[in-house]
């Protein structure tokens, strides 16, 4: 009478920290990196008969999943999540036979050297706010021949301009009460995600370069575009993006506007000359939308 | 060079609260009810030209889907968010010639009445654990002739058994170090969807029932279940639904194994008779699948 | 030029699961008690050169604190969150001649039996909304000679009336537009702390019972009231269960004023008769206040 | 038979912002600063009849409170969190008769300009981690009589490092099983709270250089202090900070030991050099201090 249709399973929140020490330069003392990531795994497969049959025989343990990830940060070498997001996934398609899938996602925190007596010091850091994602979805039944998507991404990035945005125009009906305006605070959280192309050279390329620079040019085109909407200026961002990093093939946005509304003093004989406003934690609106990259004809 | 591919936009976290007195009975004072549903809204349809060329005169605001919300509440009469988010998907898509689709999720507090004096006081209310969902999703050019998928949901139940759950006879790799246990404490958080099938009665189906229902059941086998794994108590969930509730076609769940683990005493000259556990906020398993009815043949 | 002034430290977010199993009825399958508890533990007393002088020799390792709690949920008996405070408090100051005072916090889930066929599950239970709080602050350099305040709580009792309630009579100044109002929602989120005299008979009161009763009472007074304001509520609760439950000497109330507000649909052409409202995140009151058992004469 | 002890209320998550244009300079286009505060007001006075005798009379609604924070930020001049408190907090002592206290305390994101083509963006900002704060306290019949208590503070400074710190030489007792370590890793999240002298002039006093001053001088402490504990990191914090900054009495701190523990790969056959650990969310340790200036004898 009933069937299992779809079905997946993994863990969330395994938090791993890598340490590496760079002896490279002979410094005295090692120049230390830190990673630290946030993995969610989730395997696709033959698992149906744990599910019907309480046959656990293919059932890969949860727990086993998140010893793999401090197993594969011992032996893998990486210097951005995208790079071992792209190391565990193969080890689960390459490992199991009866994994045809595996889906990562990896948050990583920003830490940002101390600067201590003008100098960035070798193993002290503090938290830059906001993340940086990697995300992979991965099918066939090992790495070689398996094929893979492969994303970074931007999380929980604030930005708010105080002028240089207004909404006029737009569409009315009976429920309308919205006024038109030429000048209005934009406040948003960018999140962003942009996908690597088919061919993506994972030893080659600066991951660390593709998010610094995206970074920048969201930051950028926030800045300076004149917008006319949040919608118009995920636009701007998004072809800015594909113009300035040829090895992002598309990339999708998803910001809250965050409206903060002018507060009405005049009945306290007061005026407020985009002065005084108040942030609202609810409603808010949400603009989404993705940019591709035009396939030459 | 780049090009808009998919877009939407829309308002979230529209808190809406509607009291509806029923003075039916003639009582005094008469009984109220209240319904507090979180809204969210996503538009789909002509709005490239928002993005692209900063024209909005296609652009229907977020804060005119705000006042929507509230026009539909008082306009329209329900008693389930499955009635309010199909009510409310029909204004979008029958008002705004440039919507072709819209999204509503609906997540509705669970108001309990006071008991005092041994009686359901008439507007008094404490608010259960957990929440209660429907989502729709409507496309095409009017309301008439839309498709609409609809379901509801149970969000945040949480559920603990101190016995009656093992995990045996899974599979071992080289990085498999979970033992096997014939008795262990099974935790979750169950988060179901369930879909209704599409020639559902709006008018007459009563929603409530169906909600009840599945909950009792959904708590029913969670309990009774003798658990080899969380995969085998979401299949045993899934397929009660289906056999207890005709108007669900398929059923959906996400539960987090919450792990809890034996505290080693040993050290302490202490032994631990599965009677002193540690909870543990990360990582945690999840656990996915979908029960559908098997079509007839 | 600097000097030591105060200083604590110790454990937070210790997490204990106890599973007591009931076998005194012979009945099959025994009967379990789930106590669920966050344990949170300062420790106060001769630590001061561990700050400055880098001599850890007095330090009790946080860890310890934390092995000190499963081993104290192993060794001793009990069955509310209270006489758990106080055995786990009395074992830091018996033991370390260093500590001179503990604070303790015990928030407690609350599990609640899952009903099968009629009959409440012997080990399969489903959370309530809202915890259950004890705190015991003890002072001196054994447990037998030392002094303690014990106190009991609730915390998240979430409630909300939709008539019953209103807002007159109030003070204005020239920055006042509130309208004042015969009918309103009053919704708030329970926070309240009670003290037990300093006598209370740990072994003997029935700590659960204490629970029940004043979160019933609270109940009905926020159901029945006819309020003004909600610091008028309060101080209904308070001396209700000041009434109520000898035990109790004292109790506190924090207590935010979650404003829904009725929404403006005139524009629309529509009446709003109390009917369609708001809920707000955020600015909220908070109301506050302490009820004492006044002493006799 | 009950007595009203203690009793206060306010507003909480009162949202401002404030944008400030500095057309000083003859810019085009104007430099422009914002302030975005968290507000949270608590008086204190003769309120007890609105509690006992259901008489508002002398009842400010936390409504007109709201309205007074924003009135205030637009007829004063500020430009730090401290300014602002202590310019709120004269308002409500002076202009009501029932207060005789009020406790403000606000909490500012720090908003730091974009940088494009090389220049500070005049006015766009991206959000920095860690939030800033400002607490008065003020007790009094008028704003000039009055006593206050002043603080700046951080919060939420997230701060890491990979080696310089151990922990040896603690006290072990029958429950301790920590092993001693000369090389761990340190993570924290820094909130701390400072109290400027009575006489602080308030007009003339540069903020928010102090507040850079502390942010830079626990961060640099932190980083190049060899920490024998967190206690002891605390300890030097405090004392540098007293130390550089004439115009701060007293310093206190609270920070978590944010545990990352080596994971042990042997079952594996791999060794771990100290190169990859997991961090937990549960339980943590916690640590408070307050380091005061000495006072001349």
């Amino acid at each position: 009478m009933a069937v299992l249709r779809d079905n997946s399973y993994g863990k969330e929140r395994v938090r791993l920290t890598k340490i590496v020490r760079d002896e490279s330069g002979g410094s005295t003392p090692p120049v230390h990196h830190v990673y630290e990531y946030t993995v969610e795994i989730m395997l696709h497969g033959a698992f149906d008969r744990v599910y019907t049959d309480a046959d656990n025989s293919a059932c890969v343990p949860t727990d086993t999943m998140k010893n793999t990830v401090y197993a594969v940060a011992r032996t893998s070498t990486f210097s951005s999540p995208e790079q071992f997001a792209d190391a565990l996934s193969g080890r689960f398609i390459d490992r199991f036979e009866q994994v045809e899938g595996v889906d990562i996602e990896l948050e990583a925190q920003r830490w940002r050297r101390i600067e201590v007596d003008g100098a960035q010091h070798p193993h002290a850091f503090e938290k830059q706010h906001g993340t940086r994602t990697a995300v992979i979805s991965r099918r066939g039944a090992d790495a070689a021949s398996s094929q893979s998507a492969l994303s970074g991404g931007i999380r929980g990035m604030e930005v708010f301009k105080s002028t240089g945005s207004g909404f006029t125009g737009f569409y009315h009906d009976e429920y309308t009460t919205l006024p038109e305006t030429e000048d209005r605070i934009l406040a948003t959280t960018v999140d962003a995600e942009w996908d690597y192309g088919a061919g993506v050279d994972m030893a080659g390329t600066d991951f660390d370069s593709v998010w610094e620079t995206i970074h920048h040019t969201v930051a950028r085109v926030f800045a300076k575009h004149d917008s006319p909407s949040l919608q118009a200026t995920l636009w701007e961002m998004g072809t800015a993006v594909i113009g300035e990093v040829p090895v992002v093939d598309s990339i999708s946005f998803s910001m809250p506007n965050q409206h903060h509304i002018r507060f009405d003093l005049s009945a306290f004989g007061l005026d407020n000359p985009n002065e005084v406003f108040y942030g609202t934690d609810s409603p808010f609106g949400i603009i989404t939308g993705t940019v591709d990259r035009e396939e030459e004809t």
